[in-house]
């Protein structure tokens, strides 16, 4: 390291799961990614409860603290505006903070519906900064190693792709109402949380999809009031969906979320298979990819490969640790942002390795699909 | 063991891949199953080809042989027809065997289509004697205990079904165009060669479905032929299927087969979520069962259990060997054949363990449902 | 298959555990092993008990039995005596059935003691017939794989190898004492019974020891008696043992065998490390091998492979089923007997993938030096 | 939170792998652990080359830095020394910072041998403040786990412990005479790296050690040196080691630690096996423990359950991410600083869950004892 250090200021709307995983990450940016394109700079942090926010405040390491978000977007020592608000907080803060010259991270999945995250991609082709939408599972060593074999041609011709993105967080009834089961916040149920992601993953590793057919269910239709467990309300949202897709490239695969499947706490799990070898991936052991190689050279030895992405020649592993060393699902938020903050200061592109906001546009349009599909029975073409 | 022995002729239609199976498993029988309802006489067996057959009948042990699917189903000596031929086959020997009074096993998929296996069940109907569709795999005793594990209400409502059988067989293009590739001999692809197996289990496990909705693929279009490899022949089946199910208690699910799945040999693996414990299964590891219980007494220990299915109290496995001794995939047919035979002898039901010759229709009925679906683009509902 | 088929006779001594594996395995050869060397004829069985034997020679298929083992070794349509008796009763019948000119196979560990075992090496060494000791792990595919890797350089120089035989049945306290804990018809515990597998495979995959330093523990000194659970009697052999090991080529190790290992129903577990690649095996998975290579021509998919032993060019697999469609534990009996009857029939030698008698010998010692060690406290070299 | 924030001094020995450690852990602690006991400050650190301990000020984010480790000791602003030094800088600024009245943190081993150690140990006898040795895997919440089933009574009377700790960074032959390679600096090889973790944990877990026996190796005896790879200088520590062991408590084990067992990274691997469970971890995947339980209530079950150790119940885990989001490595050493520094503030103490000096002392018996058995051939008593 020579010469000045760069600092940059970052903002962030939010302070609840994501605004803890956002600012951990640009905290400890310089500490594995040395030296980095610039040190971040806590400046700014908007909550709604003004106790909660202070403590946010002093707890992650901001220098203030705000109840009004549009304080954060105006604040002339902010660079960057990270926005981990609920999704239908996702539109109007990302687009003020695009038209103010801000660069901006925002939250999957990008809006509520496609609709809304048109509007949000028409702001961000006009802005002259660089935007982002946080797909952190784009970010997992494991993940990216799989893109890597795929574009070097070790795959081959890709003929299913079948992901699965299953968490158990609802299976008990008495679970109360919370913001991410009512339409009117969170625009969808697993499908826009969860399957947001996968569907990510699937044009990230796959390509763009030509079809999709689905199906969707509520399991519990009522639910107690988080404000008060003697009532009840009418749950919004899916609490699952499945459905098939086909790619423009030939494939076929699967696609499901849910929130039901007992024992799943975190799989995202998708399998490849390819004419030359196949992949597969569980988020719940990040640190491995499983890869089976049918032109192994030693044919007895041929079999499932369980690689323990944690070598030095691993994406993003050099920053970390030595082999065997595992690093935890909060890394992919160090290697998304890291990657966000290099685009910014020297001037890179987010994608292909990012996702933009263009990405996370043509990602709603694809989960609208799959529900309007639920709802007539039919294979709806995807046209964005 | 006491009284005089009883003995039971056998007739075989088929020497190939299942007639080895088959033949294996009734002479293996008395071993491991003692004492036997009684003990199998391999009678007669019938092949196409002279020379091969006369050498089945003295590797399998068989007293004759014959070149005339007929002389098995006339011989006085056989009470037990056991149908191993392709599917183009099924129909018509099954049908004169039932009409001459003998005790039928036949292969599955029971028939090419639905129209043809509704004639078979409707011979199956009138006739007085046994009859049962060969679905082993209702035979791996964790599959057994699968079922026993839902049936005592450790599972509880089920949320989600979801069943893949991958194989990769077919991944080279200059495979050749077998019999099974080719709808005149088959019926279809994967779909009834694999896929019948996986809604057997989805109907044996979870119940009956509702509505279905897939597509299909067919990778690779033409392949040359068995006879003349210079020469190339359409393949006129499908490759690959995916599907999603709605039941009609309420689960929803994914079904999927192929054999383009690089790395995966004979992977028939599903899972059960339900709302008190989670159920896995994989046909490679076939002596293991997954069970995640959400009711755990020790919370601290909650977890998936990796069952090892060999203890005497589970299923069939008293007749083999000590626990951690393991079975191997051939034993399905042990069980499954054993089953039959004390149905045959001591008057006992095939069901609901075994599979009826109205399981193997309405496994038809659905597996063409899938088919229309692929072909229409909508959602068909179940109607047997 | 051509000419007049060859048959064999066979005489068995015993109809328990392993009388059962072996007369399956003998009876099964030519299903599988087709055109086999000859086919096997069950002659005669012998038993203490004559309904039982009786039972057995029905079951199994046997023309006659005898509570006589002399008849059985006299028997002039016996060719090979296959001695699945206890320990105790190695020595007499095997040493008299190699003197009357019969083929022995004798069931492992060769003898109570390498003083017995040196009395039965010396009668095997002027017989003019094949003998062989039923070290049957050496014929489990996957083991013969990871020899074969060895052997063909895969590994290169080997650094270490652990192996531990691990079982559970003897927990319950209340277990009886049955032959296996008493010294006068076991000669030892888990160390003959579980320990001389995993010596012989050290020899077989590794190579001869150079020094051995044990310890033994006897955890549950007294059980009920079979004949009077009221009563209590002694164990009189080790329950479990652990030792070190260096080996003639430099490679150090550690072994170790227990009937005390809840939750290990059958787990014959070994790790190979070498400099240039590492072997893992677990019978409880005997389909599997796991094999990480370090010279792997694309280096970001270096891992363990989970070879799944049941492609056609695996040992032995061709003979049974397609890919994926595992076999048992009882398949390791049919190929060790194929190979002795080929070894028999076609004059082949027993080793280097069967175990001579001269193997059992050694085996012998080495379990002694470690039993030596455990009651001197100090390292014993090995000397034959 | 309430009241006026508490900072606490940190001064840091070492900036190398394990100052990256702890550096980063002492800062992450707010983030997590809230309300923290105090938040830790970064005071100074300490290295031997001004260029480098000034960029790792910057990049870890301590005030100062300096080329004397003793200014970190005298240092008024330091409440806490950090020692991440070597293992020959173990002993002398231990000490010191002891008399100096700060608290202490010391990494493993504690010493080179148990001569230096003892001296560390009388010091901490004499101190007022508290001193912790950083054996950092007695916090990873499996093994916490693992210690608490054992401490409720799940396992019952212990019978088995086997541990093994497994890397291959040194298979290469080429790879240089690092400190870790030289008697002068390190003490010993694996046995004092990787063995004294594995010793501390069979301390941790079972109780204390009564005999023990072992082989050690050096597999490749030159190396090139770092400073000039033309010249090659002698291994003078072991390569790898063997041993067996029982513990004063009747149970018996093996222990084995090696840099040479190609594809083992970070293979930090134990099982114990008790009367009533058994349990099993490996910390290539820290964030699962094994767990199998005999006394099960559904007896169909029993199997060995995949703990995923990611519920808000479990230790640690509240204070990072909702279930299936994983931890890493690292985080071992925020939970045991946390633990530190809630001992320091609140007087707490650093035992039973964290290793005093003593716990350091007696590893360092131990390990003497081992090398010792090598030597002689010889079983070793513990004697402390």
């Amino acid at each position: 390291m020579s010469g000045e250090i760069r600092y940059i200021g970052i903002g962030m709307l939010g302070y609840a799961f994501m605004g803890k995983a956002h600012s951990h990450a640009w905290r400890d940016i310089p500490i594995f990614f040395w030296p980095p394109p610039a040190i971040p700079k806590l400046i700014v942090i908007y909550g709604r409860t003004k106790e909660k926010v202070k403590e946010a405040a002093i707890r992650y390491g901001y220098k203030r603290f705000t109840t009004n978000w549009k304080d954060v977007i105006k604040d002339p020592e902010v660079e960057i505006v990270d926005n981990c608000l609920p999704n239908h907080l996702h539109k109007e803060p990302t687009i003020e903070a695009l038209e103010e010259g801000k660069h901006v991270v925002v939250e999957k999945p990008l809006a509520r519906n496609s609709k809304e995250a048109r509007e949000i991609y028409e702001a961000a082709k006009k802005a002259k900064t660089k935007s982002m939408v946080a797909f952190n599972y784009r970010f997992v060593p494991a993940v990216i190693l799989a893109k890597k074999l795929i574009e070097e041609g070790l795959v081959g011709r890709i003929y299913h792709f079948r992901a699965r993105y299953l968490q158990d967080w609802l299976i008990d009834p008495s679970f109360p109402l919370v913001w991410r089961l009512r339409k009117e916040y969170a625009g969808s149920g697993p499908l826009g949380d969860l399957g947001s992601h996968i569907v990510d993953l699937a044009r990230y590793l796959i390509g763009e999809p030509k079809r999709v057919s689905g199906m969707i269910k509520t399991f519990i239709e009522e639910r107690p009031l988080p404000e008060d467990p003697s009532k009840r309300g009418k749950v919004t949202v899916e609490d699952a969906f499945v459905a098939v897709i086909e790619f423009e490239n030939g494939a076929i695969g699967t696609l499901e979320a849910t929130r039901f499947a007992t024992g799943r706490k975190n799989y995202n799990n998708f399998e490849i298979n390819g004419e030359k070898a196949s992949i597969e991936f569980n988020l719940e052991r990040p640190n491995e990819l499983r890869v089976y190689w049918h032109e192994e050279p030693v044919r007895d030895i041929e079999g499932w490969h369980e690689v323990l992405v944690t070598e030095s020649h691993h994406p993003y592993i050099k920053y970390y640790w030595p082999p065997g060393h595992v690093i935890g699902w909060e890394h992919t938020f160090l290697n998304e942002l890291y990657h966000f903050l290099d685009a910014v200061v020297n001037d890179k592109s987010i994608e292909p390795q990012g996702a933009t906001i263009e990405d996370g546009y043509k990602n709603m349009v694809i989960l609208d699909a799959i529900l309007e599909s639920a709802k007539t029975g039919k294979v709806i073409e995807i046209s964005y």
